[in-house]
């Protein structure tokens, strides 16, 4: 017997493409749709969801039938509505996988599932990043090499304003200078969220192997474990017994020593 | 010669004391008030901000003279204004320390911090509370006993929706059968985060004499190091040659392996 | 096609059974022995190993034939070998797992894994144990209820010495009025770590439902992704160039400022 | 009133300066020499030892008398008696602060407090190192530039086996194309490790500004805020009455769901 396909929703802004035509070449059916077919599996459904739609195509119905979403944002970050942000949020605390790539860095999802400003520093210029694989056991690893290099990048840069539990499987090294945490893992709630780095639109990056290999294993390893809301409950009555008090408080004082 | 004195701000939503007697007369002047009064010492200035207050007393200028900012709040979560609640995560990021008690797990400033829902389980029933000291080293639990009880407080217990860097420096016992993580530090961005789980209205807990030498410690460990925005920035020139480019993209396939 | 069998090995000190009837009478086979009927399941082959048996049955060409080491030991921690333990260490670098019950917390394995003391306060007293699962999305909590008693436990309190990046999926409420990390993980090099709490020999604390559930997932989730080791290499040949130096230091100077 | 000053001890296996006449030219009173002269400061109280020394200058009442311990050794390791490396180790769990410098991660020290193998990999080809800060709010970074360069140093390179809970401050990228998380901390029971990757014997690297001045940091950071063991002890008493327990096994079963 085997496992439910893992049903998977990859969500791009689709900006880039439509009006800069050197990305639209590249990605013709945008990045969405490159990667739709590119991460095709028999252990996979794959919808895809645009900015652009009603309600970023990401309805409630929609995200409830969502066991992994993809995130790529950039230009337009300020055009997600804030009620389907935390639609998402919700939707991660109660286990969804979200696998947010390169410039979402600074999307509202990535920036309230980590608390931080999520700011760095960069440079267009078409830096050659090497990426080192600094966990190789974690499963989102599996088949990477030890290093791989993407031959142009958008470079980004240390410091990255990110939160201390992020558990690293990938550093960046980029030619002109800089390094980078470029692959990590958070939990949030009962939902798992995996960032890579690379990823920018002017650049083949998602018909990299390497690119694309971690990606499949991102989705399988962010695979919601449960599926439930935790609810915040009042729980009236005691595991324990509880002993009389006494709530006259007349003999309060400062007392700090 | 003397550090400059550490500029604190105690924010308290002010709104059970004014609407229930027996909080009113636990807390004449307010929670705020209490503490205030409780912690005033020499290396400190202190002022208090409330949630009635024009922009709830925390002004750019007041949070700019801030270092650091403690937060009750429970009745009034939603009153809060978001943009009040952004420029506070701003200055967090920028470096100004923040004490979250009790009930301010619920605090849209808490959650943004944290990333998480921070739900959890309560009883109100005037459980007995034994605090557990779990990390004796930590500045924060200096001349704090190994163990001490509060007769009476509200339950919180586990699960606890939190980050999952948490650094763990108090745990709880209930009397009537829970566990809980009760004292913990976080960083985000440049700044420092200290939760403390007591603290309930209807209860004398802000004159124990451990609970305020904790949030007395926790004022001085909460002091900046810093005071700076990280600015996202652009480096366009990078600080090693970069490679001259082929960025002919006619030879792109799908190689996915 | 089944995936490869997972190759458990369960390591008893096998002492106080031998020596205490009434620990004889409870566990007659060992501990190891009831355990190993009681995990018993078609993807699993198990073997066992005592500290008497020679190398204490771990020798080299067992472990490297074990995916999952369980560890049982409490009275004879110091007659472990040192070359033993650390041939099991060199195992877990590589991508074995382990599991270490109950007073293991003071066996060499776990300190040297741990980096601490892995002190604690304790008391036999037949204490009634409440697990509180912590973070229900961790496949090693699959099943398992929000919390499920112990009747009868040796009751282990804060604090634990224990390393940072312990990540908690179990804390215990004991009647007494202590509170425990009871169940976390860790991973070392390649291989991951288990430590779950109950198990005092005096109780029959390996026949619980619960109890046997958390070890059988614990053992599926120590399942190991990689088994290399890793090589401290030199690697002479750079993959960018290394410009020319100028190894004259005579300019060097004292310069802090 | 000043605080007392801090007591440093800085150990140093002052091998390559005797047997290498460029080492020594380059540091003729010792790593250890040169350390403690551009340490030296009015709050510190700086010893020095060596490995030749009986107990290599580490009694147990220097240990007793020493803040915090400066570790550097690289081709002697396995010279180092296992018993004076356990009596650190105990030190660092009682609250001593421990600095470990480059080579030194392959030290019994440094591996028994991460509890890994430590492993990297090397080159020694004059890189060029760039250290850039990626938490500039921590103590240890104060005063420490975004980036700064060391001309000439030995390549270590990612995957760095360590231990999860590495909070990070500085990473460092390789001229000749590698990367590498350069300076960390941690806590083991009481105590603060940290570690700081420069340092090779062979450069002027403990002559450069910005390492001396993040040694400097470092030191007062690490300095014990408590100095006391942690005594694993049995509490026979209980602070909750314990309810009487039926110690008749006689129903037990194996009744795993």
């Amino acid at each position: 017997m085997n496992p439910s396909p893992i049903r998977v929703t990859i969500w791009n802004e689709y900006v880039h493409e439509k009006q800069e035509p050197s990305v639209g070449a590249l990605y013709p059916e945008g990045i969405h749709g490159a990667l739709s077919k590119s991460l095709a599996a028999p252990d996979l459904v794959i919808r895809t969801a645009t900015l652009e739609e009603p309600e970023h195509g990401l309805t409630q119905e929609v995200l409830n039938a969502t066991d992994v979403l993809l995130w790529w944002g950039h230009a337009a970050h300020d055009k997600v509505d804030d009620a389907i942000v935390s639609r998402v949020q919700q939707r991660v605390w109660e286990g969804m996988g979200i696998l947010i790539m390169h410039s979402g860095h600074m999307s509202k999802i990535f920036r309230v599932l980590n608390g931080t400003s999520s700011k760095l520093h960069w440079r267009e210029a078409g830096d050659r990043e090497r990426l080192w694989t600094i966990d190789p056991a974690h499963p989102i690893a599996a088949g990477i090499p030890e290093h791989f290099d993407l031959p142009y990048e958008e470079m980004y840069g240390e410091p990255f304003m990110i939160a201390g539990d992020a558990h690293m499987i990938f550093m960046s090294w980029f030619e002109g200078g800089e390094v980078f945490r470029s692959g990590f893992t958070l939990q949030r709630g009962f939902g798992r969220m995996f960032y890579f780095r690379p990823g920018h639109e002017a650049f083949p990056t998602f018909y990299n192997a390497n690119v694309l290999n971690v990606l499949a294993n991102g989705i399988r390893w962010l695979k919601p474990t449960v599926n439930m809301p935790f609810p915040k409950t009042n729980v009236p009555n005691s595991l324990e017994p509880i002993s009389p008090k006494d709530f006259s408080f007349s003999k309060v004082g400062i007392v700090r020593t």
